[in-house]
C-alpha cells in the first residue's frame, strides 16, 4: 500500500479518456431502476473495481415506500400500416417510457397520441420519462417527427415485462485508518444518456480504483444505485452505517463543457463545503456555487430531517440547466475528455485535501521561533529565498493551536492548501510543530 | 366568526376609497395634544369601530412627564389696520401654534414678526408648529405673505383656552385565541395634514373594522393616541400589557404615491422584521428598508431601554423625506385611493403571515414520503405537474423539524409564503405532518 | 496634571513641523539591532521623554533566539586601482551591510561581485541589507553603478567590530488610573532611512511627550526597540506586563503622502480595530484596511500564538507597497510634515476615543424623560435648534444600559464619536445618567 500524496495529481494524463471508453461501453445498455440492463451494468464495473452488487427484492418495504417489480425490455416498436418501423427501440431505449407494461395492437393516430410524448421546445431531441409507479405505456419521439405523423393504422408493440424480482445494485468500501466514512454515490439508473449519469458513474469507478490500494484516513464508501428508491433501500438497510458518515458528494453531470458548478449540502458550510470551495478556488478557473435546495438527486434522501448528512453534490453544468438534459442530445457527443479530466482532479483534490487537513500545534508558541539557524529562513534580510515559502510558515506558526486545521490555515492565509501543507511538512520536520 | 384567510387579500378592491373617504371627513378638525378636537375625531373613528375613549386628567404625573393642561381654540386672526384678515385659523388651523395661548392685542410689524414662522425653503407653505411645555403664541404663515407685510397696525387674536381637562385616547383590544398582543398604534393629534398623519389614523381604523369579527391567532391591541405624551401615558397605565406585546408598527404617512418604507424594530431581525420584509419581498415592487433610529414617531417610547419593545414602522415615503412634510401641502391632493389600496393590502399581509406561520413536525422524516401514491406528485417523471408546487412541498418536508417555521421555510427556500403555506396544507391533510 | 481633553487636537498646528525636524537630527545615524548607533539616537530621544535606556548582554537567551555580538562601523569603502573611493560609507551607511564583519583586502571585480548587492528594479536606489545571524560581509549599491563597474583590482575596507556587547532599547510608561496598558511600539533599528521607521520613532517621542503630564485612565506603555530581536527580548523580560496590554499599536511608515492604512488585529474586530476604524471613518479622506498578516514588523511577535495580543498598526502606505521601501529613496524628501502631522492627529484621536469610551446607565429608562423642561429640547415642536444635537442624545438615551459604550453608540448611531460624548456629558449633568 502506497501513501495518497499530491504529486499523484499529474498521474493522470489520461484518466479523461479512460472515462470516456468506460462511457462508451456502458451507453448502449437500457437502463431502468431494475432490471438486467442494471445488472450489466454493474458488471462492467466490476471489471473495475471489486464491488458487491445487492439484489433487494420486490415487494420489501423501504421506509414509505416497497422495492417495484422489476421491468426488463426486448424490444419495441411502432410500425405503419406499410409495415415500416417507425419508431424503434433498437435505435434508442429512450423511444419507450421506462417501466411501460407489455402492449400489443393496432391503434390509429388519435388514439396513439395518447401514449406519444415530445418536447415541443427542442423538436429534434426525444425526451427521456418514466413511469415507474403507475402502470402505463408510452413512446417518446422527437416533435418533429409527431407532427409529420399521418393519420394511419398503427402496430404498435412493446415486449417488456413487469414481475416480481429484485432491485440491483453495487457497493464498495475502502477502508482507512478511521471509520469516519466519505460517502460517494451516483445513480446507475439512467439509460442511454451520458452526461446524467454515466459521467458521475464512471467518475466514481475510475476514483475508487485508484484509492483501493492507497493508505487512507477515511473510509471511503461508494453507492452506485438506481436513484432515489435506491437511496432509500440503501439507507434503509444501513441505518448503523449513517452515524459514521463524515461527509460526501453525489457525483452526476461531469463531462460537458461547462464550467463546474457546486451544489452546497443542507448545512451550507460543513467540512465538504469548505473544501470544494478550496479546490474551485484555487483551480483558477471560473466556477458556480449554488445553495442546497431539496429537489436534485439522492441528496434529497441523504439530507432528508431524519439523516442530515452533509452531502453536497460536484459538477460541471447542473442538471436541468443545459438543454440537452434527459433527452437523447445527452449523448457521446456531449461530453468530452478534458472535462472528464479536470472533473476528476477536482474530485482527487477533494480527496487529497480531506486526507491532509491535520491539525498541529507550534511547540514555541512564544514569539517566532529563529528559523534562520534552521535553515529555513532567507539568510540577508530584505532578499527574498525562493525556494522557502516563509509567509505560509509564518501562518502556521502563528495559528497551529491544536484547533485550526491546515485547511483553517488555507482559508484564512488565501495561500494554497498544498503550500500550507509543505510548510507545516518543514515545520514538522524541524520539531517546531507536533501533530494533534 | 370566520377564519382569517388570505383569499380575503382580494376582498378589498375599494378599500383605498373608504380610508380615503374616511380622511376627508376627519381632516378639518383641528387637533393637538388634548382637546375637543380629538374628541370628535375619536367619535367619528367609533362610528367604523368600538373603539373605547379614554380621558386622562391633566396634571396626573406619567413617568418623567405630567399631563398637561387641556387646550382648546374657537378662533384667531390677524388684521391690518384696513380690519381686513390677513391670516385666518377658519381657512387653516396651521396658522396658529398648537397650544398658543390666548391673546387680543395691537402689534406693531416688527413686534408682530417675533411670533411669526415661516419656512424660506418652501414659500409658499405654512409650516405646522407647536409649543406645548412652554406658553407661548404665534402664527405660521407662507414666507411668502411674511415676505410682503406692510408697516402697520395689527390687529391680533386667539381666542383659546388653556385650563385643567384632559388628555383623550381612543383604545381597541381584538381578542385572538393567544394572549401576546399585537400592537398598532397610530397618533391622532396633528391637525389638518393628511400623510401625517391622517393616512395611519383611518388605515388602522379599517384594518380593525375588517379583523374585529374574525377567528385570530394573536390579540390585536389597537391605540389612537396623541404622538409621544400618549405613548407616555399609555405605557405608564398599562405596565402590565407591555409584557404580553409581542410585536407591532406604527402606522404613518401611507397614502403618498412613493415606494414603502420600513423602518425596522431596535433589534432589527424580530419577527415582525421579518415578516414585513418578506411582504415588501413578494410585493414585486421597489421599497427601501432604513434602519431604526431613536427619532421619529412612538417608536421611540415603545423601544426605549425600559422596554425595548419589538416595534417597527410600515411607511410610504417617510416623514420628514418629503417636502410637504408637517406643512399645508401635507393636503388632500397630496394622497391618493391607490397608494392607501396598497398600504392597506401589505398591513394585511403582515397579519396574515403573522397568524399563518405555524412550526410543523415531518413525520416521516427518513427520506422523503412516496408522494406519487398519495397523488401529490406527478405520475410520469421528468414532466411537471402544473397544478402540485412539487418544490414547495420538497421544502417543507425537508425543513419541518418543529423548530422552523412556515415563514422559515419560506425565507430560506425563497419561494412565497402563499405557496408554502398551500404546501404545507397538503401535507397536513394526507397527514404527514402534525402541528407543534 | 490637566486632563485630555478633546479640544487638544487642535493644539498642534506645529507637530507636523516638530518631528519632521526630529527625524533630520536623527536621519544620518548608523543604527542597527546593537551598537552605538542606536545609544546615540535613544539619546536624541531621551531629550524629549524621559525614556529608560535599557541593556541586554550579547549571548543571553530569549526564548528560541540569543542576544547577538553587538556591531559597530566606522568607516568602509570600495577604491578603484587608481584610489578613487567608488563607494563610501560616510556617504551613505545603507552602503553595507548592517553586521558586515571586518574586511581588508584586494579583490578583482569577479571575486567582489559576489559581496555586492543592487536593485535592477530600481536602478538608481541603493537598497538596504542585512545579514545579523550568518556572518558575512557586503556592499550595497545602485544597479546603475554596479553596470558600469570595470575590470579593475579594487581595495576593499570594513572597519566594523563584532564582539560581545549588549542590545539597546528605550521604555517608557506613563501611568494612568487603570493598570491596564496601551502598547505603543515602534523599531529603532534601521540606518538612514525616514519612512521606514524614523517617522515611527518620532512619531511616538512626541505622542509621549504631550501624553506624559496628562491624567489618564490607561497606562500607556512606549517600547522603542529593534525590530525582531528587541520585541522577542522585551516580551521574554516582561511576561508579567503582557496580561496587563490591553491592546496596542506598532508605529511605522507614518510621513509619505500616501493615505493612511490599518492593518487589523490578528482578532480582527477588537477594541483597538473598532476605534482605528471609527477615527479613519471620520477623517473624512480615503483609508485602506487590511487584514492581519503574520509577516510585517512587531506584532508578528506580540501577536504570536503564546500571547496573542490585540496590536495593529496605523500607517501611511504600508512597507513594502512603496517603491522606496527599504533603499536610500526613502530620505527626507520622501516624507512631509503634513502627513506627519495627519498621522499624529489620528494616533491622538485614537487615544481620546480609548480614554473616552465610557459606559452609562440611562436613570430614566421608560420613555424618553421630558428633556424640554431641562433646557435641552427645541421649545417648539417642528423647529431645529442648532445648538443641541438632539438625535445624539436620543441614541444616548436608547442605547446608555451599562453595556454598551460611548463608541458602541457611536458606532451604531453612525453619529461622530464626539457628539455622542458631548450628549453624555450633557445628560450625565442633568442626572439622566450614571456613570458605570
Amino acid at each position: 500500500m502506497t501513501k495518497l500524496d499530491f504529486d499523484i495529481i499529474n498521474q493522470f494524463d489520461n484518466v479523461g479518456n479512460e472515462i470516456y471508453k468506460l462511457i462508451e461501453e456502458l451507453f448502449p445498455i437500457c437502463r431502468s431502476i431494475t432490471g438486467n440492463g442494471v445488472r450489466k451494468s454493474l458488471k462492467i464495473i466490476q471489471n473495475q473495481i471489486p464491488i458487491q452488487i445487492k439484489e433487494v427484492p420486490s415487494g420489501e418495504k423501504v421506509y414509505d415506500w416497497e422495492i417495484p417489480k422489476e421491468w426488463n425490455i426486448d424490444n419495441a416498436y411502432i410500425k405503419n400500416s406499410k409495415g415500416e418501423k417507425i419508431v424503434d427501440f433498437q435505435k434508442s431505449n429512450l423511444h419507450v417510457i421506462s417501466y411501460s407494461k407489455p402492449i400489443n395492437g393496432k391503434f390509429t393516430l388519435e388514439e396513439l397520441k395518447k401514449h406519444l410524448h415530445s418536447l415541443p421546445e427542442y423538436p429534434e431531441q426525444i425526451p427521456y420519462l418514466t413511469s415507474y409507479y403507475n402502470e402505463d405505456w408510452g413512446f417518446c419521439i422527437s416533435d418533429k417527427q409527431l407532427k409529420n405523423l399521418q393519420n394511419d393504422e398503427y402496430e404498435v408493440k412493446i415486449d417488456s415485462e413487469l414481475k416480481n424480482g429484485s432491485l440491483t445494485y453495487g457497493e464498495l468500501v475502502i477502508p482507512g485508518k478511521s471509520e469516519e466514512r466519505i460517502l460517494l454515490s451516483c445513480y446507475i439508473c439512467h439509460p442511454s444518456m451520458c452526461n446524467d449519469n454515466l459521467t458521475g458513474v464512471t467518475l466514481l469507478t475510475l476514483l475508487a480504483k485508484y484509492l483501493k490500494d492507497k493508505e487512507l484516513e477515511y473510509t471511503y464508501h461508494f453507492l452506485f444505485i438506481p436513484e432515489t428508491i435506491g437511496a432509500i433501500t440503501w439507507l434503509s438497510q444501513n441505518e448503523n452505517v449513517v452515524s459514521k458518515i463524515k461527509c460526501g458528494l453525489v457525483a452526476t453531470c461531469l463531462g460537458d463543457s461547462g464550467i463546474s458548478t457546486y451544489k452546497k449540502t443542507k448545512n451550507g458550510n460543513s467540512i465538504i463545503d469548505q473544501i470544494v470551495k478550496k479546490v474551485l478556488d484555487e483551480s483558477g478557473s471560473k466556477f458556480k456555487i449554488v445553495d442546497f435546495f431539496p429537489s436534485g438527486s439522492d441528496e434529497r434522501q441523504f439530507s432528508s430531517l431524519g439523516f442530515d448528512l452533509e452531502i453536497g453534490s460536484l459538477m460541471k453544468t447542473m442538471y436541468g440547466e443545459f438543454s440537452e438534459y434527459h433527452t437523447s442530445a445527452d449523448n457521446l457527443e456531449f461530453i468530452n475528455a478534458n472535462s472528464l479530466h479536470d472533473s476528476f482532479k477536482k474530485y482527487l483534490n477533494v480527496i487529497l485535501i480531506l486526507e491532509n487537513k491535520k491539525i498541529y500545534r507550534n511547540l514555541n508558541p512564544k514569539c517566532e521561533p529563529q528559523l534562520g539557524k534552521r535553515g529555513i529562513y532567507r539568510l540577508i534580510g530584505s532578499q527574498k529565498n525562493e525556494d522557502l515559502d516563509e509567509l505560509a510558515i509564518l501562518w502556521v506558526l502563528n495559528m497551529s493551536d491544536g484547533i485550526n486545521s491546515l485547511l483553517d490555515i488555507s482559508e484564512r492565509s488565501g495561500l494554497n492548501f498544498l503550500q500550507i501543507k509543505k510548510a507545516s511538512q518543514t515545520l514538522f520536520e524541524k520539531n517546531l510543530l507536533e501533530l494533534v
